[in-house]
C-alpha cells in the first residue's frame, strides 16, 4: 500500500534523526547503513530519501543540530554580573548539557573525520563560536583583574576538554552528586585560570 | 606459490597491527574488515589467520599494546624528588607521549564501545592502573603540603581529561612550540590542583 510520506514528515523526520544518532553511536557512522536507519524507524529504505538526500546530510544535520542547541540554550541562559559568576554558570552549563546527551557529544567528537570538508568547515565555525563564548568570559576576566590565565585560548581548549570528561565517567547514583561534581569542577577551573 | 608464513611472522604481525591501527583509525573498528586488513598488508585474507584469530583480538591487542607501551615508558622516567616535581614531570610525559601516537590514542577511547566484556575488563584495569600512578602523585602532594585537590580521583580524571584535549588541536609549526604548550598546561595543572 501507498502511503502518503509528505504528512508524515513532521514525525518521521525527527524519528529518522534519533534512529540515525543511536545507530552511529553504537556502530560508527562509517558502518551503519542507510538500510539500517530505515529499519530501525520501520520504513523502506526508500522512503528514507524523501526526508533525507543522504547519510552525510544525516550526520552534518546531527553535529549542526547539536551545536545549535548548544549555543541557543547558552543564549538562553540569565547573563550574571561579572566574569567570575559567567565562569562558574558556564562550567554548570556545560557539564548538565553534555551529560544530558551522550550519543550528540560522542558523534560531534569522533565522527568529525568523516564529513566533507564543506560540512567540516561549518562545524569548526560553529565549535568556534562557542569556544569564543569562554574565551570571552576569560578576556573579560582578566580586564576585571580576577582572571589571569597563562594563554586565554588554550585555557579555553583546556577547560571544555577538562569539563567533556566528566561524559566519559560520571554515572547517575554514584559516589558524588551531579551538584558535588559541578563543585569540585567548578572549583578546578577558577583556579586553573588563576582565579 | 605457497607462502612459508611461519618466517615472516615476526615482521608480519607488526605490519598487520598497524594497517589494522590505521584502518580502525580512519574508519572505525566496525566498519573494517579483516579482507581490507588483509589488502592493505598486502596479504591473502586467509594468511591473516595464521597471526591472529579475528578482528576482536586485533583490536585488543592495540589497545592493550598501547596501554602497556604508556605504562612500561613512564616507569622508565626518572623519579624526581617531590609530589610537584613528579607532577611536571607526568604532565609533560603525558602530552608528549599521546601527541606522538595520534591513531593508538584515537582508537582507545573511541572503540571502548567494541570491545568484548572480557577485554574492555582488561582494557580499563590497565587505564586505571595509569590513573593510580596520577592519583598517588595527587595523594602524595597532599601529605606534603604542596598540593591541595578538592577530590583526589576526580582530579585525577580532570588532568587527565584536560591533557588528551592537546592531541585534538596541536599541530606543529603553529603559533606555539611543544615546549610552550606543555609550559602553559603544567601552569594550569598545577594551579588546578592547589599547587
Amino acid at each position: 500500500m501507498a502511503r502518503t510520506q509528505g504528512s508524515h514528515s513532521d514525525i518521521t523526520g525527527p524519528r529518522i534523526r534519533d534512529a540515525a544518532l543511536r545507530l552511529f553511536a553504537r556502530h560508527g557512522y562509517a558502518a551503519v547503513s542507510m538500510r539500517q536507519i530505515a529499519a530501525e524507524v520501520g520504513v523502506q529504505a526508500g522512503a528514507l530519501y524523501n526526508y533525507i538526500p543522504d547519510k552525510q546530510s544525516l550526520l552534518f544535520e546531527l553535529m549542526q543540530g547539536h551545536l545549535a542547541q548548544l549555543l541557543e540554550a547558552f543564549a538562553e541562559l540569565p547573563r550574571p554580573e561579572g566574569a567570575l559568576a559567567r565562569l562558574r554558570a558556564f562550567t554548570g552549563f556545560h557539564i548538565r548539557f553534555h551529560l544530558a546527551r551522550p550519543d550528540a557529544v560522542f558523534i560531534a567528537y569522533m565522527e568529525l573525520r568523516n564529513l566533507s570538508p564543506e560540512n567540516f568547515a561549518a562545524i569548526e565555525a560553529s565549535r568556534q563560536r562557542y569556544e569564543g563564548l569562554l574565551e570571552s568570559i576569560l578576556t573579560d576576566g582578566i580586564a576585571e583583574g580576577v582572571l589571569a590565565p597563562p594563554d586565554p585560548k588554550l585555557a579555553t581548549r583546556a577547560v571544555i576538554a577538562m569539563l567533556n570528561g566528566v561524559n566519559t565517567w560520571y554515572r547517575e547514583g554514584g559516589r558524588l552528586t551531579l551538584d558535588e561534581v559541578e563543585a569540585i569542577y567548578w572549583d578546578m577551573v577558577r583556579k586553573a585560570l588563576g582565579g
